[in-house]
């Protein structure tokens, strides 16, 4: 188990997507934060107290946590320098990037020689089976994106939690680093080896109540041609009863694809509704989330409407509003 | 580098499919093979004489190949018996399961007393990049499937073998153990981490020559719930300009599925093709491969006439008849 509570290292980021890891856990861990520490340039900015190491320590905060992702996940000597005077000062690391914490030789020499650990989220710690494909008891929802990073964790957060709020059985299942850091479990899919994908969904998603509900956290996008296999044995691994179109739509192109466009919300629900129904035939497409963070309230509003009416679907931004109108749609199922 | 000539360890296989590893490096590279090696209540046989470990010494054999796919990739107690004795008197191993020969201790403790080498073609030996979905130069063509093991590296190699006998320009591009072990050198997809499978296709088939063909070997099918996720990275990482459609008739239900039906030619064209267009907005259906192992030679023949008709696309079985036709369509692109 990972100390809480945590310093999020926001590094040099070099916007605010970059930080994702360390804006979730604080947007749905707050009591686990005490503050965040910003490199030089860092453009990245979670709302927190700007701490250094010793004020953090002084707040009583345990764990250094790696809040910035890095395409590739490469730990810079920028880095370093911070995350090794964090473990002289008796903070513990976590991260969940692909490059190990335990596999830099100068982090794993101090943290043994100071006697702290390193938490690395994105290694599987379970032997996955492959996947089976056989009906399971209970039911299961996922959010899928017309691009990576439009809201489908949040958008699954917020429906557990709404569910939970009305006393209904729910549990939300971390498939990304932040997931994991926010809820201390789940499979960090993106670094399961590629034949035991769709296993590894099926084992974080298994037999349950008829009337329990499983919030699987998306991963990646269809669209996405760097990622799309990973979002496809989410679908195939899930067999969800229900998909949640994810949307973002301010964004010029698909995220580090600038020669990529957007798919429409009518092209993602024909592209994923077909593949989705391989696996749960009954599969059926219940509502829109929208994140609409980069709209003022106006703007937001006539967005959702407008797309409500286009798409004939109950559409959101849960995290703007909350998630009740996409439960209401689930419970109607 | 892996030493030939091999002997072919058919093991304890319960079916011909279960040595298709074995089946292909015998179709492809005879000169390689021997012969092979079945214990007791093997249900297999690729055709070639029966060995035993010193029979083979004598004939020359260098190298000990495991031509047996399990499930899962287990390595048995059984196997061991022989595996280790062929260490013993002088054998490399060679493997391409998912369990490593080098981390059963027994193997790899006899392997370092005798001097012998494991080669596990499975491990990928190259760090690999995530996708950029840059447009490449050259053409591509992948092979997708109705199911699992219906013959889409068949049909790749004779694909490649057709084009190389008409002096053009063509590489065959393996992703599977039975491709590497058959042309010593690839991608071993299903063992690459989710993240870095559609960057590992990327990185196999790099710019080439405007009139260079890679044929990029199919792995899995976006029907088959255990390995869909895999074969989406294919399509996305190779950014075929062609795709040729891959059944196999008298197939009951999807391999090791038996819940799930086979889609059909149609269903199989009309999924494919919208998804390889995100990465290729070029892309074509140019022909389909039957494997028709199954039927005689009328029944094989009536049978790709009549699919030839209904698809209006040009339908051979490459194993069975060569594949001219297809590299014929390829061609006329």
């Amino acid at each position: 188990m990972i100390e809480t509570p945590y310093l999020l290292f926001l590094g040099d980021a070099p916007d605010q997507l970059a930080a994702k890891v360390a804006r979730g856990i604080r947007d749905w861990r707050p009591e686990n934060c005490v503050g965040q520490f910003r490199m030089e340039g860092c453009k990245a900015d979670v709302g927190l107290r700007d701490m250094s190491l010793s004020e953090a320590k002084a707040a009583g905060a345990k764990t250094v946590v790696v809040g910035v992702a890095n395409r590739g996940g490469v730990i810079s000597q920028a880095w370093k320098r911070v995350l090794v005077e964090a473990l002289e000062e008796g903070f513990d690391l976590a991260s969940g990037l692909h490059n190990l914490l335990r596999d830099e030789e100068d982090l794993a020499a101090v943290a043994k020689a100071t006697g702290r650990k390193l938490h690395d989220v994105r290694v599987p710690s379970v032997k996955y089976p492959i996947a089976n494909g056989e009906k399971r008891s209970g039911k299961r929802c996922l959010a899928v994106g017309t691009d990576c990073s439009v809201g489908k964790m949040y958008t699954s957060l917020a429906m557990d939690r709404d569910m939970k709020d009305r006393g209904l059985k729910s549990s939300f299942r971390a498939t990304g680093q932040t997931g994991i850091l926010v809820t201390g479990e789940g499979v960090p899919l993106d670094a399961v080896i590629a034949d035991f994908m769709a296993g590894s969904v099926e084992w974080l998603t298994p037999d349950n109540d008829d009337d329990h509900w499983d919030h699987i956290e998306g991963q990646g996008s269809l669209f996405h041609v760097s990622y799309s296999g990973v979002t496809m044995a989410l679908i195939h691994g899930g067999q969800p009863d229900a998909l949640i179109l994810s949307h973002e739509p301010t964004r010029p192109h698909m995220r580090g694809l600038p020669g990529y466009q957007l798919p429409s919300l009518e092209a993602l629900r024909d592209t994923a509704l077909p593949l989705a129904r391989i696996a749960n035939p009954a599969c059926q497409v219940v509502g829109i989330s929208v994140n609409t963070s980069g709209y003022g309230e106006d703007e937001a509003l006539s967005y959702l409407e407008a797309t409500e009416k286009r798409m004939g679907l109950p559409t959101c931004d849960p995290f703007r509003q909350g998630a009740h109108k996409l439960v209401d749609a689930l419970l109607a199922l």
